[in-house]
């Protein structure tokens, strides 16, 4: 019988994240303050993180201490398996070894909870009792709802009306976790109370969303704001994903030839790749491929620019590729890739060649998230699809060039909560969508004015 | 750190299946052909299953090899994580240790996989091209689909009307796996369409679904039935869950004083308690304890008799414990704990005072199933929680008493597609059920003329 899951014990889990800052060719160029064009000081972050956050946000330590409390929590799921694709091999007839990291195993089904656990924490030290978010399609949401009961604080998520009303059962699960969800725009802010008296029937959106949790955080009692990706601190979090991931490896005796993931906002993006960069950054010979949707082609065709993180125009700038922060994606499934920016950390290594961009339309994910279905029996979320299809393409290259490569992706997530994309797929009404060259230029004329950073 | 995952390494998941026929102290008698009050033999069911599974139903060898080919698939998921509760535990404040079995790691999200992968492979290598087989509330149909398109078989899965509308994500599910799935009544069996052209608007039952899937594998070329609860060799398939667990309280050494596990047909009670059963029957002191809803009092209420295992009444007549196959109980939400009979295995373990049977209304499953989300982070599925509510009243009890209980229950499977429930119970909206005295007793005349077993 072949080995199909690499297990790593418990007491082997990583007991520090690895902060990539302290190993990139190129440092970050600092968030600016919009109003000044000055850098960003912790200070200035505070009515909304917690000073610990703040400082892991800042920090270039190469690594820092998990604390024994959060190792606690991410037991309940954690070390997840490293799993070996021998199926979807044999299908595709490749001499390629196929692996993935099987994300989809936590309570809330992705990647999530890994940075959500540890927020909640620091935040809990911290003194904060009450944490405030906005999800879209509620996977982060969910996430967060589940750390909070863990730490035992209160949480309230703010998610966009379309999402709330299309997705009840993600609602519910932020419910059963003991949060309170409510749709947003809502009543419950000054922000939601304006849009709503202008529009009585908006659906909301992910801006009207960040703006009512940040104003939550800022004027409620012991409330502090949380976010889910994009920014370094979270993509600290996320690097236990890789760094167990080279313990597997190393279990077996394997080193990947290829590592993918999908990228929205970065997060599991960064998870699983920023320890195998740092590998790349020290001579290993590793290619790594970050993978977005076509309709959503912000690494692959926007420019690297200051924007704002949000729709909303809240947020400090960042230095980024982006496609504006106003630009509104069409809505394909793979809801966590219609993000406008990406983390200023993975867009800092693709300008430096360490990161390979790659994008895909969305029929070419659903076929390729389907075979895996039928082969491995695991139906993945959408977003986790695009990283499906990237490691099908290499495993047929590996095929033709007759090479045994060593393939891992990250299986960021399951797709049961989120069949709608398989239905349309399977019904014959499945669309692609490719971002035009006008529609693009036209929502980065938004940011031209812009103070623009160092390519 | 606490070792919260109990890990057993791939190469050590158990190779042989447990069979209880061959310890019980009372055998099994036979199922009884209705039209002549005799035996059914081998040949009797022929037309509906393959030989080696019919020589599985009837076996009473202990033990019985898994064949390779099955536990490389079993592997996917397999071994399941054994899991301690120490957040549970504190919250009840209890010196008693509480873990359970976390079967909802599946791809399915739960135990039901174990038998369909099993059967899929008899099926196969008996030169089986297609299964057929009914689902309510699409549990059985999902990990039979998932089974089938492991072993590359077609599958038809007839699925009740009402949950094929209320429960599209259930049908999205089979489809991505490849499945044909039909509400039933069908226009695709004489039977469907007879009974719609008697009631175009019939929202159909599992009797109906059952009618349909027999008729299609009786019928159609190079197809079987395929069933995922109470017949035996579904129970032995299952027991790879209880010596998975053995094992791995042999690595902590430990040894549990009382298992639970909620019963509709018995598969999962069977799966987890089988070989603690027989640990009891050599003298062990472990309590075993099934757990049942009030409204379909099977096991506590009901008593033991020859039935037929369908509402069609298409079957052998079972030796067991029956509300009476026309026994319709009300719509709590634990779909999988609505059916009228008992395995004949358990049925007879109960009789024999190897298990102890235990009733919780719905609500108080509700409940424990909110503290158990809150606290270990885990959203269970409706049939899981009446595990959880007696692993609670366990806990307690031990607390009361003041003795250090070791307590195990089954995590037959996650809730995060039936969540509804919860939203009842959060809305304030979810209602208790006991069937009354007179109910049980009009719906037990139908059996009143069929043979007796020996009690």
């Amino acid at each position: 019988m072949e080995t199909k899951k690499i297990f790593l014990p418990e007491k082997e889990i990583p007991r520090q994240w690895y902060n990539i800052q302290a190993d990139m060719p190129t440092p970050l160029q600092p968030p600016l303050n919009p109003a000044t064009g000055k850098p960003v000081s912790p200070e200035d972050l505070l009515p909304i993180f917690p000073m610990n956050l703040i400082e892991q946000e800042m920090s270039t330590e190469r690594w820092i201490d998990i604390p024994e409390e959060v190792l606690e929590k991410l037991i309940t799921y954690r070390p997840t398996p490293l799993q070996r694709a021998y199926a979807l091999e044999r299908y595709l007839k490749t001499p390629a070894k196929i692996y993935y990291k099987n994300e989809s195993v936590s309570p809330a089904g992705s990647h999530k909870p890994n940075t959500a656990i540890a927020q909640a924490y620091y935040n809990k030290v911290a003194g904060v009792k009450r944490l405030s978010t906005e999800t879209g399609a509620g996977q982060w949401g969910c996430a967060l709802s589940l750390a909070c009961t863990l730490f035992g604080l209160e949480c309230k998520v703010y998610m966009v009306k379309v999402s709330y009303e299309q997705k009840p059962y993600r609602q519910l699960m932020m419910k059963a976790w003991g949060a309170e969800c409510v749709s947003s725009p809502s009543r419950d802010t000054n922000f939601g109370r304006k849009v709503l008296a202008e529009d009585p029937d908006c659906s909301g959106s992910l801006g009207i969303a960040i703006s009512e949790a940040v104003e939550d955080a800022a004027t409620s009692e012991n409330t502090k704001y949380s976010l889910g990706s994009v920014l370094n601190h979270v993509m600290l979090h996320q690097t236990i994903i890789g760094l167990e991931t080279q313990k597997q490896f190393e279990i077996v005796g394997d080193y990947p030839d290829v590592v993918i993931a999908c990228v929205g906002g970065g997060s599991n993006f960064s998870g699983l790749s920023f320890p195998y960069i740092r590998d790349k950054i020290h001579g290993k010979d590793v290619q790594v491929i970050a993978v977005e949707p076509t309709a959503c082609p912000t690494v692959t065709r926007g420019p690297f620019a200051y924007d704002y993180g949000d729709t909303a125009a809240k947020t400090p700038l960042l230095p980024m590729f982006t496609l504006g922060h106003n630009f509104l994606p069409k809505p394909i499934h793979a809801g966590g890739l219609r993000y406008h920016g990406m983390s200023p950390l993975v867009s800092r290594l693709i300008l430096d060649n360490l990161v390979q961009p790659r994008a895909y339309n969305q029929l070419q994910t659903y076929k390729a998230g389907m075979i895996f279905a039928q082969t491995e029996g695991l139906i993945c979320a959408p977003e986790t699809n695009h990283a499906i299809a990237a490691a099908i393409d290499e495993a047929e290259k590996a095929r033709e060039e007759g090479v045994a490569k060593t393939i891992v992706f990250c299986l960021s997530g399951h797709g049961l909560l989120d069949l709608a994309g398989y239905d349309a797929y399977l019904s014959g009404k499945l669309t692609d969508y490719s971002l035009p060259e006008e529609e693009m230029q036209k929502s980065l004329e938004a940011i031209s004015s812009f103070p623009k950073p160092v390519v």
